[in-house]
């Protein structure tokens, strides 16, 4: 018996990556449904290829094809590479249905960590983070055999660290930063990715958004959650115990490791496919701090999930239309963090986290940011 | 119910790194015995001062005294901190006793790993290491709840890796570090330890007998062995999995953490008095290959390890004779590769390991290493 895995987002990077992991894994998984936002030709030839059950175009079907794919029942698991706000609903139903949702669409844990939370004990489901910080810490606090499924606050644990690359404009003067292009944005130099999390690395919003996933995945509070600058992209994350040990997941920057653990967690597969990872090769490994003052999206993202509510959720609306703008050519970079700011301080703080609030944070955060960009 | 602790070598460096551990954990553990080779006033001390109900002097009790500690009724936890094969019978009585031994005296596992791991299993003892590499190892594959006590082959290791500072001739020409002086020799660069494995660590003798201690600790055949040089001794080991992924734990250089976890394995216990790990301070960190031509007893030692029987014997006990030779003035650096290296050429492998067979094997290397001191 394989185990049947859907896939949210199944064109973009991560999805794309899912479908070359599963193919090596054909005698334990096999692929049930497929969805893209639009049909270029790529989600039919995925269908084809993988031999998935349903496909799903989300430009026609409208929401309910996420909704479809992500409850099929033959799905155990539901990989959501979903881009922004879009994948919240997929994520709850997929929890709600008793799945495993390997979750590389983070805002789902930004907007609504609570809510996922509720939803993972009610439904059964579990959470299996593919980012790769996260992957890293939830691998340092697993061992090698059956641990309680997440989300579960590891008594042992003090601190976490996450590592940032710190983005193409990691040493750039502070001034040259504000107006940088399109083109110098999306040039991370240590992974490929999409669009929309290349600006996010390089404004450092992304690690804004990966220390509150962290909180909700982890149970930690924001004083205990940090973030360094490692430009290399070789350690993803230290995770700090009571003791002073400190353990970490290293590796070279590859998606396909952190997707496949999600699928596997608590066990492994053996996977030739993983470049093996050398450490004369990799190093020198350098630390430094963030330069935070001079990318404020990083703050700006940690006090919003620190003052909890729908805060979180406002950040991140205001962030996914400022990162439009910019990509459009609308805004430069450095207005990308002055438009998320005047957002955050219009934005009334609703402490309820529902699915309505959350939602209604999203919408007023969206227009007020979408005027903030004029 | 406080559990006890017995102390074997607790006026060495680990020994006493172990009493100040314990000193801070009153409410967990009480010391039990206490040895020592000589007394010099620091064992009475020492018993004072941690109330310990039985104190040994070995040069005045024979091994006797070794044994009685590490068979006393009220300790659950042995700390074999003995320099060299005196620590053998120790151990073996201690595992017999169904105790956990924390283990410093890697020479147990390296002359004969076989016995010991036979005497765990029929004893109902565990071994827990206490070497920074091996701790770093398994705290990697334990995850922070109930794993199966040690020794146990992890099903998911691919590989270790272990890191070797590299000693203080790590970068110099080959032909100095022949005639290099005892003082010289002894100025390791990360690590302030005793004579014997500060010299150890200049030959690489010392990664040899980790690479053998690895091998039976964690199951893994000399093929997925490797050493790294690691100037910072930040990073203790990578351990591989099948799928790829590698673990590692960091620290800044301190034993009393490995001591802490080989007490509290496989949970933690909150300890402010080990330094906080700091990557910024840390880095830059960075790994090399072994210079193996340089360092021959590296090579040998494994090649020990890989020949099996009484051959990791016969490398130890002459690594021990051709030590002290140097550290009394009396061969030079570069002669005690060949002294160990002509030991071997001599030795007659005996494949059955008893406790016979490799104490007979360890007597006529030292006698063959002594005669080659000359």
């Amino acid at each position: 018996m394989t185990k049947g895995v859907s896939i949210l987002g199944s064109t973009g990077s991560i999805g794309q990556s899912t479908l070359r992991v599963l193919a090596r894994h054909r005698d334990r998984f096999h692929v049930v449904a497929l969805t893209a936002l639009d049909s270029d030709g790529l989600l039919g030839e995925q269908a084809r290829e993988s031999g998935a059950a349903m496909a799903r175009v989300i430009n026609r079907t409208g929401p309910e094809g996420l909704i479809q794919a992500a409850t099929h029942p033959d799905a155990g698991i539901v990989v959501n590479a979903v881009v922004g706000a879009a994948g919240l609903k997929a994520t709850l139903a997929a929890l709600h249905a008793g799945k495993r949702v390997a979750l590389a669409n983070k805002e789902t844990l930004v907007m609504a960590g609570q809510l996922v939370l509720c939803a993972a004990r009610e439904g059964g489901g579990e959470i299996v983070p593919i980012d790769s910080e996260h992957s890293a810490v939830l691998q340092c606090v697993t061992g090698r055999a059956d641990r309680p499924a997440l989300p579960a606050v590891p008594a042992l644990l003090r601190r976490i660290t996450l590592t940032a690359s710190g983005g193409p404009f990691r040493d750039w003067p502070a001034e040259r930063v504000r107006d940088a292009s399109v083109e110098e944005a999306l040039n991370h130099p240590t992974w490929r990715m999409g669009r929309k999390i290349s600006i996010d690395s390089a404004t450092l919003a992304n690690k804004a958004l990966e220390v509150i996933e962290a909180h909700h995945l982890f149970g930690l509070g924001y004083d205990d959650l940090g973030v360094i600058v490692h430009p290399q992209s070789i350690i993803h994350a230290f995770v700090e115990f009571v003791d002073g040990s400190v353990l970490s997941q290293l590796g070279f920057p590859n998606m396909e490791l952190p997707i496949l653990y999600a699928l596997t967690h608590p066990e492994r597969l053996a996977d030739p496919g993983v470049a093996r990872f050398d450490p004369v090769q990799a190093g020198p490994l350098t630390f430094e701090p963030v330069r935070a003052r001079d990318f404020p999206l990083l703050t700006l993202g940690v006090e919003a999930g620190r003052k909890g509510g729908t805060a979180a959720a406002a950040f991140n609306a205001a962030n996914e239309i400022a990162v439009e703008a910019f990509l459009m050519g609308r805004i430069r970079f450095g207005r990308i963090a002055e438009i998320v700011e005047g957002t955050l301080e219009r934005h009334e703080i609703t402490d309820a986290v529902t699915l309505d609030s959350v939602i209604e944070a999203d919408r007023r955060a969206r227009e007020d940011a979408r005027r903030l960009c004029c």
